[in-house]
């Protein structure tokens, strides 16, 4: 029989998050070579330094042709001046040289004129503008100087990264490898979709849920599958998670119950086991946070919502840690003015689920009603959280709040 | 010899777009299963239909004891009431059935009194806390109704709907397939990278860029790689790419010069062809929109932040309207106050970048200075875009503006 036990003390996150961070003492995991067309989305592993200037030479910024820009003072298009053209290797005084955009300017050149700005017959130019030193010319370097650190470690590769990567003659990069991450689900009223649940059971749904969440900020995940409430068989799983993999969560077992295993099972393994089980945190209270074998285990609740909420506050800076970034990511944030009031109690964190609109450039945030703090359609049906702090009992109506998304805001 | 040409009339961005559109009349692409696994960011086919009710039965919310509201009237700490602890299929007047969080209801009880509020002693329980009909109980069907449209289709799958998809019993789902597109670009200035450029080349990084950006919107690219700037070399891509792929995007001979080929050669292919060339934006007014046998042709500038733009003004939304979402999907968007005034032309459309930071829940953009509008370090050194709209003339400084971000945003 396990044991009936309270929450004595809830502890504050960010403590319960420290005190565990330094424990674990988390590295950066090592570092794999990608080819650039598989790089998006991946953590860049080592400053990206220059490799050489940028633009690499002295270019011309249009269409058109390159001068000596003391040679179009006064030119205007009641008044031109004729240039002579040129195909040599050096513009002289009062020539020109046809040149397009992206071409090295030619020596003795030092401006461009833009092909709209000129006339040409046989082999002679009127040019109708004036131009100052370097008019029309992209200067070498310009762009980025040879040396200069680009693209900093722990970066998240976007598009343009991998443009810059790129541009600098690199067909490969050198990225941080995917933290290798165990996930675990108990309970025995839990049946595995694909079959047919028991009138007892529900589907099996944070395995999949944070699986997603996992490869969402880059890690590797592997489901494990269900684990009855059953010490042996909890245990037997999460040896086998230890063994394999850099780190651990669970969902399930871990509530004020009878059937609260999973800390238990995992006391059982060895020292320390469990640092924290309790949080200061709405939901998502029951979450515990341990280290085995040097590895961080995650024990989140069953509820989904709450899963999601652990997964937030404990997992992502984890990751985060893992993959080299500086710091945690935030998801994309945007202020918007709540709809309603919300009421949430003292001495917890916690997140209050909103739908945001936007409407003629001002966001409106909708708190998502629902019964159940649980209820997986709270997500579905918002995009993004507002976290309030432990020192407030709420978000009043028309307050200004900060908005974690999660999903694509509408326009309404 | 090409033909020198200007552009006479530069178009509206949103004119241009829609006539395309309306020429191309996109079809959404076909359908495809995926296990949930790899279901994340993918676009859902069809709506997902409820089919049952979440919870599926009366279950309880917390850990405790099952039993009839009426028999807790007027229990307090000071004033307990004592039932009788049952096993029985169903609890009758004074009896309590213990009960852990997720169980269904046993028939009889109607509330669930937490663990905490209870003490047990032998075959009785105490109960020190008064509950109302459906205390502590989840009802069936709270979360969701049975053939509630839970998430439509063209929704962009994240964690919380593989979730629900899993919540309702699957484990695949249909989602749209990967548009095909095909980039090529062209420019004999252009060195593959891996190879060594001529003094006046420069490493190619359009091709990767423009790949990378299909992957994010989660479309299917193939880099068919450099033409040089010839018409049979890059009449022979196109063609290669329009018979194999749904659209093809271009990058390089497209503005106003003698070697700007691309137009020139889609023209020779087939009619529309080119439908408009030369767009009032900034930078990418040389982004010209095409179709050849029913297929859409983007043909984007060579500059790498121009291409950038024509991406995504055009691109994104074919690729959304293909992948069968409903609106554009928009990036994630902040309000933030200009640090600096930034100038821009009357009667074009401008994409500023800036650098968005945040500080005491307030968002700054500062403008990303550069003299070359094409330089890529405008891209790598910002996070977001301000866009500025034809009948303006600038942003002011301390201006509210919307931003629209395509980095991460820095906490100082």
């Amino acid at each position: 029989m396990a044991i009936l036990k309270g929450f004595q003390k809830l502890t504050h996150v960010d403590e319960a998050l420290q005190t565990w961070l330094d424990i674990l003492q988390v590295k950066k995991r090592g570092e794999t070579t990608v080819p650039l067309n598989k790089a998006l989305n991946r953590i860049l592993a080592t400053d990206l330094i220059a490799s050489g200037d940028l633009p690499p030479f002295d270019k011309s910024a249009v269409d058109g042709y390159a001068l000596k820009a003391e040679d179009t003072t006064g030119a205007t298009q009641f008044k031109p001046i004729t240039l002579h053209l040129t195909n040599t290797q050096e513009v002289g005084a009062k020539q020109a040289q046809q040149i397009w955009t992206g071409n090295p300017i030619p020596k003795g050149a030092n401006a461009v004129i833009m092909l709209e700005n000129t006339k040409k017959t046989n082999n002679e130019l009127e040019i109708w503008t004036q131009l100052a030193r370097n008019g029309n010319i992209s200067k070498k370097g310009e762009d980025v100087k040879k040396g200069e650190n680009i693209i900093q470690a722990g970066t998240r590769l976007k598009p343009h990264h991998i443009a810059m990567l790129a541009a600098m003659g690199n067909t490969q990069t050198k990225v941080t490898k995917k933290p290798q991450i165990a996930i675990i689900t108990t309970g025995n009223e839990l049946a595995q979709a694909g079959t047919t649940p028991a009138t007892n059971q529900i589907y099996e749904s944070n395995g999949i849920m944070l699986t997603a969440m996992c490869q969402e900020l880059g890690a590797q995940p592997t489901y494990l599958g269900i684990a009855k409430d059953d010490l042996t068989e909890i245990t037997q799983k999460l040896k086998t998670a230890l063994q394999n993999y850099d780190a651990v969560i669970t969902s399930g077992g871990t509530s004020v119950g009878g059937l609260d295993l999973v800390p238990d099972a995992v006391n059982n393994l060895g020292k320390p086991g469990v640092i924290t089980h309790g949080m200061a945190l709405r939901p998502a209270m029951p979450t515990a946070l341990a280290t085995l074998n040097k590895k961080p285990v995650m024990i989140l609740s069953g509820n989904p919502v709450a899963a999601i909420i652990g997964f937030e506050t404990f997992a992502r800076p984890l990751i985060c840690k893992m993959l080299g970034m500086k710091h945690t990511e935030p998801r994309p944030q945007v202020n918007a003015t709540m709809t309603r009031k919300v009421a949430t109690t003292l001495g917890r964190k916690t997140y209050v689920r909103v739908k945001v609109t936007q409407k003629n450039k001002e966001f409106l945030a909708e708190p998502v009603s629902a019964r159940g703090s649980g209820a997986i359609s709270t997500m579905t049906r918002g995009n993004g959280f507002v976290i309030v702090p432990e020192n407030r009992e709420g978000i009043t109506k028309n307050e200004k709040v900060l908005v974690h998304l999660f999903g694509t805001v509408e326009t309404t």
